[in-house]
Formats: C-alpha cells, sequence, structure tokens
C-alpha cells in the first residue's frame, strides 16, 4: 500500500522502514529537510512540501501523522484538508487527547475525509519488536488500511478498539497503568538500595525477569538501566511527563472511577520536579507553631 | 541431591515433581496423610514423621520447608532442631518476614545446622516455568544445596543475595512491587470497563501483551482471567494479603524512604474488604454538619 507519513523522528522514521520492509511504498515529509534528505537513502521517496507529499500518493491516499500532541497535529491537519479528496485517509498515530481526536473526526468527516486515531505503544523498540497498536474511528477506513498495521505490529499486535476516539483512549489507559507499574518498581528498588543488604539490584531485576510474577518488559528495561549504571548516578531524579497520566485521572474523575495509583504515581512525578516544595515548609511551619519543634532555615 | 520436602500442597508438590525429573532423590512430610501417600505415587519417598523424615535423609541433610509463615515455619523448625545433626541444611522456601528468618538462622547456628531463606516466586505456574528464586544465608550453605535451586529454577532464574535474611527480603519487596502493579492494572481496566466505548477488555488485555510497554506476565493473567469471564462476574471484589506489602510497608517507614503507591496498594485491598466504611460516614456526617447536606441513611 502507499503511505505518506508526516513526522520523520524516531517513531515516523522506524514506521517507514518496516513499512518498506513489508513492500509497502511510502513517501516521507518533516519540517525538517535534512531528515527528509536521509529519508531518500533508505528507498523511501520524500516530500519537501504536504503538497508534495499529496501528489506523490494515489487517491485514496493513507497519510500517517506522527508529530508531538497538540498543536502540531492540528495544524498539520489543517493544512492537509484543502489538499486532500474525497475517500483519503488520516491517521494520526501519536498520543492525542481522545476527545481531540473525536473532534477532528468530525471536523473531517464533513469533508469526506476518513480519520483513524491509532495509539501505538513500544518505543524505540518498535522497528525490532514492532508495534502495539489499536485503532479507533470507521470500520471501513480500518479495514483500508489494515495492511499498514498489520505491518507495523508483530503477530497479533493491532486491533480495532471501536467507534472514533477510541485508539487513543486505550492508549491513554495504557500510559496511565504504566505510570503506576513505574512507580511500583521505582519504590520498591529504592526501597532494596537504602536495605541493610548490599544487594546487587541489576543483578535482581535480571533475576526477577525469570519466572518471577513481577516479569515485565519494563522490568527489563531497568535491568538494562541498572546493568548500565547501578546507582543511576548520572541520571537526576526527575521525571516529566506528556499528559496521558493527566487525562486518565480526568477521565477516572469524570467516571466517578477511583483510581487512586494511577493519580499519586502522576503527583510522584510532580514531586520529582520541586526543587523546594511550599507544602513541606507550610508542615515545617505547623509543626513549629502548634509545638516549638525546630525547623530548618534557608 | 537428597531433599526432604517438608509440606505437600500446591508448591511443595510440584517441587517435588522437578526435583524428581532432574534426578534428585526427595523424601516428602505433610501432616496430611492422603498428601504423603499421594505423593508416593510418583516414585517419592515419603514420610508419616518428621522423625521418619530425617532418618530416611542421609547427612548432611537438606530440608525444605514449604509451610505458611508464621507459626507453622516456627514450629516445624523447633520440632526438627532435636532430630538434627550438625552440618545439615534447613531451607525455608516460604513468605516468612526476614526478621524471623534472622532470628531463626542465629538460632540453628548455635547448633551449627544451616538455615537458608529462600524467596519462591511463580505459584502454581512453577512446576511449567520453573520458580524464581532468591537464596540468602551462608555462602557454604548455598553453595552446598545449589543443586536443588538449579533444579527449582528456570536458566539464570536463581541467585544468592548475600547475608541472612536477604533471600526473603528480596522477595518481600518482590512482593511489594507487585501489589502496586497489580493496583495499575485493576485501575486502568475498571476506567476502561465504565468508558463511552464499548471496549472489548479481554481483547485488549491480549492485545497489549504484543509489543506494548505494560507487557508483563501479570496482563498475560488478567486476559485469562478476562477471556474465561469478561465482566469477572463471579469474583467477589474482596482482595485478602498475606503479609509481604506490610512487611515492604513497614520496612520502607523504618528507613524513612516514600513508598506511596505500595502502601496505597495495601490500602486499596483492606477497602475492599470493608462492607461499611465509618470513615466515609465520618465524611458524610460532616458534610451535613457544616453544609446541610444529605446523607443517605442505613
Amino acid at each position: 500500500m502507499q503511505v505518506g507519513m508526516i513526522g520523520l523522528g524516531k517513531m515516523g522514521g522506524y514506521m517507514i522502514e518496516r513499512l518498506l520492509k513489508d513492500g509497502h511504498k511510502t513517501v516521507g515529509f518533516d519540517l525538517n529537510k535534512q531528515a527528509v534528505d536521509d529519508l531518500v537513502k533508505i528507498k523511501s521517496e520524500g516530500a519537501h512540501s504536504l503538497q508534495e507529499l499529496v501528489d506523490k500518493l494515489e487517491s485514496p491516499r493513507a497519510i500517517w501523522i506522527m508529530v508531538p500532541a497538540g498543536v502540531p497535529v492540528e495544524q498539520t491537519i489543517l493544512h492537509l484538508i484543502p489538499l486532500l479528496q474525497k475517500g483519503d485517509v488520516i491517521i494520526d498515530g501519536g498520543n492525542s487527547y481522545f476527545k481531540d481526536s473525536i473532534r477532528r473526526y468530525e471536523m473531517l468527516k464533513e469533508k469526506e475525509i476518513s480519520f483513524l486515531d491509532c495509539g501505538t505503544s513500544g518505543g524505540i523498540w518498535g522497528l525490532k519488536n514492532g508495534y502495539c497498536v489499536m485503532v479507533g474511528g470507521d470500520k471501513e477506513a480500518f479495514d483500508k488500511c489494515e495492511s499498514i498495521f498489520k505491518t507495523l505490529a508483530p503477530d497479533k499486535g493491532y486491533k480495532y478498539t471501536g467507534a472514533s476516539g477510541s485508539g487513543h483512549y486505550v492508549k491513554m489507559v495504557h500510559n496511565g497503568i504504566e505510570y503506576g507499574m513505574m512507580q511500583s518498581y521505582a519504590e520498591g528498588f529504592q526501597i532494596m538500595k537504602v536495605s541493610n543488604y548490599d544487594l546487587d539490584l541489576a543483578g535482581i531485576a535480571d533475576l526477577w525477569g525469570h519466572s518471577s510474577v513481577v516479569r515485565s518488559w519494563l522490568l527489563e528495561l531497568l535491568a538494562d538501566a541498572l546493568n548500565k549504571e547501578h546507582d543511576l548516578h548520572s541520571i537526576k531524579g526527575y521525571v516529566p511527563d506528556s499528559g496521558e497520566g493527566r487525562w486518565t485521572i480526568q477521565e477516572a474523575i469524570d467516571k466517578n472511577v477511583p483510581a487512586p495509583v494511577i493519580t499519586l504515581s502522576l503527583m510522584m512525578r510532580l514531586v520529582s520536579r520541586q526543587d523546594e516544595s511550599f507544602s513541606a515548609k507550610v508542615l515545617a511551619a505547623l509543626r513549629n507553631e502548634f509545638g516549638g519543634h525546630e525547623v530548618k532555615k534557608e
């Protein structure tokens, strides 16, 4: 199949590699001219404008957007609309908010352009392992593009999840779960680090990969990280987030579902970013006020 | 090697099967006479008393205890002491509290009996997959018994973790991490269950097993459970705990290490066991007191 790829970062670039290997024809575009020039070297066509990308694809077109969520996705779609024709399909493979995806689906439906929201998991390992792909939108559009998903995913690694927004919804919850799993490992390994025993944390992470109940791919990655650097001394304990945890929590609140551990896992990331905590100042001040307990001075 | 196994429940019984397959000689004992009679059918020797078990093993003996943590382990060891000789080794393969294991190690050391604390993960799947084994105690005792651990574990699935107590310590933290991971999946799947989409939860759990970032063995088990029963309707949402989560949290407090997600995961299990929550009554009463907000009547 012919696929236009917008966004040639690690994810988009690796996806093109998987698509080419499986016999698809690809045309790639990126705002970074160099990325397009590099792409041409691996036998993909490149385009230096959205117009050129659209012109190089036969109708009906499948255009995969792999750019950061928010304004970049919105701008890309708005720029594409006047260039596309009835029957073309836009696939957003990034981590967009599912409500934005529903809105974009409706907006594009009016132009008779199909829109699929595609949650894509696997990170930089997707080139090798394949991407886990969850797709929402009209079933006919999914069917039309199925060969793309089949190529990007490993065996049994893609699924039509239902109506518009459901692909990004499922991916959002996936990432919320990821927050909690990561925080659990993080707490456990910190406890073992300060224990009275001189524990081989990298060795334990490796060991648990062999038939323990907590074995997982995240644990394998943790073992890799600890094997590179046993105390992670070059990595600052500062943890960003890119939205999906927040949206999972917002959805839990909207649906009156308790999700305390996912919520707390985001909060612990916020704590990690504070150089100084005003709430800790408040606690210290109050202990001093009621009990005369000493405070540390700035 | 010769191994005496005390406790022929699922764990102990399956371990004997693995040991026999790999050419070890085993003698099994259980308070349940039937379990001993059944054992003999699979070509293991059986014993109807601890004395008989000890008599059937050549010195130096290796005796594996696979009985519930707490009083059963303590009683078993106290009964064994007068029957054993210098150089014998007792291995506690259960989920004992690591401080109990250190105390038992010291108590047995005075009798010149070795004691290994062995954390064993893998549950009822250990017969097929092997058990992940973490062993604390004297290195010489570990070396003496290494062929047992090698048989019980899969390739690379056992490890000497260090001084007495460290095997059970590492297993304790392992289980604490398990609490948090389980709670994360549980929250995420509950959000998906009440979403506006009609999501195929079993299919999503299956899907995520294929190259997603949250793939894990626990997720595979969840997929199995959801495939058996899509809404888990026959299972009550009541979750016991068997101590290791509590001890992990106690250790975190003792070492001044924040472990909020593991702690909250235990608390959510406690919530699951309350038919009625007095704290919820207090909240409802207070809203009524200050704001006149309506309360539901019992």
